[in-house]
């Protein structure tokens, strides 16, 4: 049994999706944030890191979207959601996961999350003013990575897709208007059409 | 042949001192900075991101160090540079690398590139005098991840360890002072020592 630690909103939706997706033995714990759950000494003990998601395994707790989905892959191997055994190509789905983690969602985080990285409120309202450009730069490239499509690898559904999909739900808060990005769009669409993504939403309250 | 992008004073390092771990047939390319050779035409070709490392291989350019590095371990398997058969293991090892691209690397880089998030040179300002705590902060995972020891992910070295070892090497240019983080000290003088890490550091003109 593998047990997801989420919050309704964030990143873990990508990893709940892919459960889905692998036909996992799952159940799923929310972390509420409203009252500071993922701060608590119990979720701590679980993730040092206090964040969202955490994956429970047999094996012990695993932290971090691209670590938790190409484990989710590996271990459901005939649910084929990754190319684990062609190192270039798993090479280009991880590339594109490391992408996500260290620049699309790092850019995202800029409107919620300043004061990881700054103190003053004028820097932190600066900060909120860019996210628009900096998240839509950030998506320019995977706009261009979908001209093959339908998926981010082309023919084959990945681990990537969730991720992205996850991603692009938060482009109109951001400011981004997803009309500029007519591949991620119709991607993202495609996406929510799925049993599987219907199904994630749903144990999520959506 | 393998052909390594990088420049001196980037996380291309990692890569690099990965390449030599892994006994590959690699060759190097200078991508020179300080005339904004990242983003000529001809490397924009190579790699759009306009970054490094990127590394040439017979079937295309891989982009992003976690899935660089994780492509080497996975194709030289003597080497044993990652528990790549392990899923559990491989996802404890991928998750380091996620946590240095999308947490540690980030903070680190609001020093020297906060317009890729503020406009106004006082929020870049306010950026540059949170880096040693939000740095300092980022270590403070791995260095309980290193009580264990010798290596990062315990008894084997891996590809997590050249990549920590060119993150701590900014420490003290990030304004943190390396002794309050005496096991990732001690981490970095010991892969100092390395054959491969000198040959690395070597080659790149150091």
């Amino acid at each position: 049994m593998l047990k997801l630690y989420y919050m309704p909103g964030t990143i873990a939706l990508a990893s709940h999706i892919a459960l889905a997706d692998a036909g996992a033995n799952y159940e799923i714990e929310k972390v509420d944030f409203a009252v500071s759950q993922q701060r608590s000494p119990e979720y701590l003990r679980l993730n040092p890191k206090g964040r969202v998601p955490a994956l429970e395994t047999p094996h012990g707790t695993l932290t971090e979207t691209p670590a938790i989905l190409a484990y989710i892959a590996q271990t459901h191997p005939l649910a084929a959601l990754a190319p684990v055994n062609n190192p270039f190509k798993f090479a280009r789905c991880q590339a594109f996961n490391s992408y996500f983690c260290s620049t699309v969602h790092v850019a995202h985080a800029h409107r919620m999350r300043g004061y990881r990285w700054v103190d003053e409120p004028e820097a932190i309202a600066a900060m909120q003013r860019k996210v628009p450009k900096s998240v839509f730069d950030s998506f320019v490239v995977i706009e261009e990575a979908l001209a093959e499509g339908p998926w981010l690898l082309g023919e084959e559904y990945s681990i990537c897709d969730p991720y992205l999909f996850t991603l692009s739900g938060w482009l109109e808060a951001d400011g981004v208007d997803p009309c500029r990005l007519p591949r991620v769009l119709d991607h993202h669409l495609r996406m929510r059409e799925r049993a599987c993504v219907r199904r994630a939403l749903t144990e999520q309250g959506f």
